[in-house]
C-alpha cells in the first residue's frame, strides 16, 4: 500500500489550503473532503468526557447517516472553548455548506491542535472559496498535509480490490504529537452500504487497528474516525459488516502503524502479542498495560530485553495468571520460559533484534486460548523535548 | 521531622553492612531491623500478580502477627526466580534466625534491585555475623543506606509525641528507581497495639500517603511496607486503629514525599488535589489519571500551565463530569474557570509558580463534596537516561 499516488475514489474530491491557522506562514491547514452527492456516513469519536466542539457537532450530525463533506483543520483544536467554540464550528461548516449548496448538517467538522484555542472562524470562512476552488479527485495529498501537526509525513493508505477502492487519510498521534489533539482519520470508499453497515464495519475494523495502538496512553478530546461511502463502484453493495470490515482493516492498520512509527524520538515500532489468556478482555488488558508502561517503553528505547519489567507490567493489569507459566519471545528469541530467564545468551540475541526499527514481542500468559495485539513504541528523549515545550 | 539524628525506639536495633550484592565495592547493601523480643507486626505488600520470593515469604509469615526481625537487601530483587528464589529467601532468613536464636518464621525478608536476578544466599549468609555484630539502637542510618538503590538520599522520618515514637525508613520509587523493585518501607514504634489494630492503622495511613503517590504508574513486584510495634513506650496501648493511623500518617507522608522528590530528572514535586467530585472513588480515579499522564508530566517539566492536557486526562478517567463546571488553580492562581482559559496573564503567573520545586495544582470537577490528593512529579530527560540503561 504505497502512499505516493493514491487513486481517485469515484464520487469524492479533496483539497487543502493555507488559512493562516498554523504558525508557519503559508502552511496548509484547512482541508475538505467533498462528495459529489450526499453519501452514507458513519464515524467513531473520542470516548473522552471532555469533547471538542467539532466532535460534539459532528457526532450529532453523522447520526443521520448521511453527509456531503468533511471540513478539517490543524493548528487549533477548538476544544474547551465553550459556546464560542460551538458557534465557530457551526459558522464555518455553514460557510462550506453555502458554497456547496447543501444543508449545514451535511458538513462534518474536525479540528486538531492546541486545546483551549478558539477556532478563528473568520480566517476559515475567508479561505472557503479557495478551498472549494481547489477541490479535485486527486487532491488527497493536499488534504493529508492540511491536517498534519507535528507529523513528519502525511499518512495515506489505499487499496483497490474486486472493483472497490478504499482510501484512508490520518494524522499522527500521542507520543510525538503533543496536546492530545492527536488522531483524526478519514476513509472514503466507492463501496455501497447503508450507514448502519458502515458503522458496524468501522467499529469492527477499528477495534483491531486504531483501538489497538498506544503511544502514550492519553486519549484526545478531538479524536475522530470518519467513513464516507459513495456507492459508485459498480460492485455489489456490502450488506455484511464483517465483509466490509475486512476491506477497511488493512487501510486502518496501515494508517495506525504509520501513526505509531512517526515518532519524534521514537525509534522502534513494536508489535506486542499477548497470547494464552483466558479471555479476549484479559489479553487486551495485559497488552494495554505493557504497551503503556513507561518502564517497558524506556527499556525498548535502550534496546534492553528487560523482561522483568514486562512481567511486572503484566502483573499489575488486574488479570489473574500464574507467573510460572509465562513465556516471552523477542522476535523468534525466547528470553523467558516458565516465568524465569532463559539466560544471557538468549538476551544477547534479543538485543540484536531490538536494534531493528520494527519487531514483535510475544508474551504468553498460560494455556488460555485468547490473544490480543497492540502496536506500541519506545519512549525517548525527543518525547520530552517536544512535549515540554509544545506551546512555547 | 528532620532526618539527621533519628532517636532510638525502645526495643529495636538496626544495622547495615556490605555483603557484595551491589556492583559498587564496599557499598552497604544488607540491612536488619531486630526487635529485642518478638513484637506485634503488620505489613502491606504489592498487589502485583507477579510477586517476588521475599514478598511471598514475608506475606505468609507476617500473617501470624508476630515478628522478631526484618532482613532487607538492595542490589537484587529476587523476583521471577522461581523455586531457587524462594529457597534463597528461606535460607538467608534462617541464617539470621539462627544468629538471633528465634524461629525462622519470625524473620521477614525484603529485597530490591533488578528483577530476575537470584539472591546470592552464600554472600548474605557470609555477612550475617557482621550484621548481627553491628546491631545498635542508633544504627538506623546504616540500615537506610543499605536499602537504597539509585536513591540520592536515604529516607528517614520520625516523630515523638505523647510518649510514643514512630520511626520510618524507606527507599525511593519509580521514576528514578528503575526495574520497579521500588518501594520498601519499614516503620517501628514503641507504641503498643495488637497486630489487628496495627494492620488496620497501617492500611488507613497508607491509603492517604503511599497509595497516593505516583512516579510512573508502574507497580513493583517487591513493594512492602512493614510496621513493627514493641509496646515499650510506657504509654497506653492503641486500641483504636484510627488514632494509631493518625500517628503513622505524618511519617508515611514524609517518606512518600521524599520518594517522589528524589527523582533523577525530577525537578518538581506537585501535590495534586482533585475536589468537587461526586464520590471519593471518582476523585481518586481522576487524580490517578492526571498524575500518571505523560503529557501532563512533560508539561510540568516544561513549566507550562498547559491546562488542556490536565482537563483531557481528567476526561479519560472513566468518571462522568460536566467540563463546563471545571476550574483549575496552580498554587493560588486560577487558570481555568467554567472549563475555559482565564487568560494569558493568569498563565504567566502560573508559570512563575511552576518554576518552584514544590507546588499544588487543584482541579475542581464540579459541585460534589469529595476530594482526593496525589503527590506526583514531572517527567524529564534523566528518567529516560536511567531507565534506558539501567541493566547495562
Amino acid at each position: 500500500m504505497p502512499s505516493e499516488t493514491p487513486p481517485p475514489v469515484a464520487g469524492f474530491r479533496f483539497a487543502g489550503v493555507a488559512a493562516g491557522l498554523k504558525k508557519k506562514e503559508g502552511a496548509l491547514d484547512l482541508g475538505a473532503i467533498v462528495a459529489d452527492h450526499p453519501v452514507a456516513a458513519a464515524a467513531l469519536f473520542t470516548t473522552n468526557v471532555v469533547k471538542a466542539a467539532p466532535v460534539v457537532l459532528a457526532q450529532k450530525r453523522v447520526a443521520a447517516g448521511r453527509a456531503r463533506a468533511v471540513l478539517a483543520n490543524a493548528g487549533c483544536a477548538n476544544a474547551c472553548t465553550g459556546a464560542a467554540g460551538l458557534k465557530a464550528a457551526s459558522n464555518t461548516t455553514a460557510g462550506l455548506a453555502r458554497a456547496l449548496n447543501c444543508p449545514t448538517g451535511h458538513v462534518l467538522p474536525a479540528s486538531t491542535g492546541v486545546i483551549g484555542a478558539l477556532l478563528p472562524a473568520e480566517r476559515v470562512l475567508g479561505a472557503v472559496p479557495a478551498l472549494v476552488e481547489e477541490l479535485r479527485p486527486d487532491g488527497v495529498m493536499d488534504f493529508a498535509h492540511a491536517i498534519c501537526t507535528t507529523d513528519r509525513w502525511p499518512k495515506v493508505a489505499h487499496e483497490t480490490r474486486g472493483g472497490v477502492t478504499v482510501l484512508g487519510v490520518a494524522k499522527g498521534a500521542g507520543m510525538i504529537h503533543p496536546d492530545m489533539a492527536t488522531t483524526l482519520a478519514f476513509v472514503v470508499t466507492d463501496a455501497g452500504a447503508t450507514a448502519t453497515v458502515l458503522h458496524r464495519a468501522l467499529r469492527l475494523a477499528a477495534d483491531d487497528t486504531f483501538n489497538a495502538i498506544s503511544v502514550d496512553g492519553d486519549t484526545s478530546t478531538n479524536d475522530a474516525l470518519v467513513l464516507l461511502a459513495s456507492g459508485l463502484a459498480g460492485a455489489p453493495r456490502f450488506t455484511d459488516a464483517g465483509a466490509l470490515a475486512d476491506r477497511l482493516r488493512p487501510i486502518l492498520d496501515a494508517l495506525a502503524r504509520s501513526i505509531v512509527a512517526d515518532g519524534e524520538g521514537t525509534e522502534h515500532t513494536v508489535t506486542l502479542v499477548v497470547e494464552g489468556a483466558r479471555s479476549a478482555q484479559a489479553a487486551q488488558a495485559v497488552a494495554r498495560t505493557i504497551a503503556t508502561s513507561p518502564l517497558v517503553k524506556t527499556a525498548l528505547h535502550g534496546k534492553d530485553p528487560n523482561w522483568g519489567r514486562i512481567l511486572a507490567a503484566a502483573g499489575r493489569a488486574g488479570v489473574a495468571f500464574d507467573p510460572s507459566q509465562c513465556a516471552i519471545r523477542v522476535g523468534d528469541v525466547p528470553i523467558v520460559a516458565h516465568g524465569m530467564a532463559v539466560g544471557p545468551e538468549a538476551e544477547a540475541k534479543a538485543r540484536a533484534v531490538m536494534k531493528t526499527p520494527a519487531y514483535e514481542v510475544t508474551v504468553r500468559l498460560g494455556k488460555g486460548a485468547h490473544a490480543a495485539r497492540y502496536v506500541m513504541c519506545d519512549l525517548g528523549h525527543t518525547y520530552i523535548d517536544v512535549n515540554a515545550s509544545y506551546r512555547s
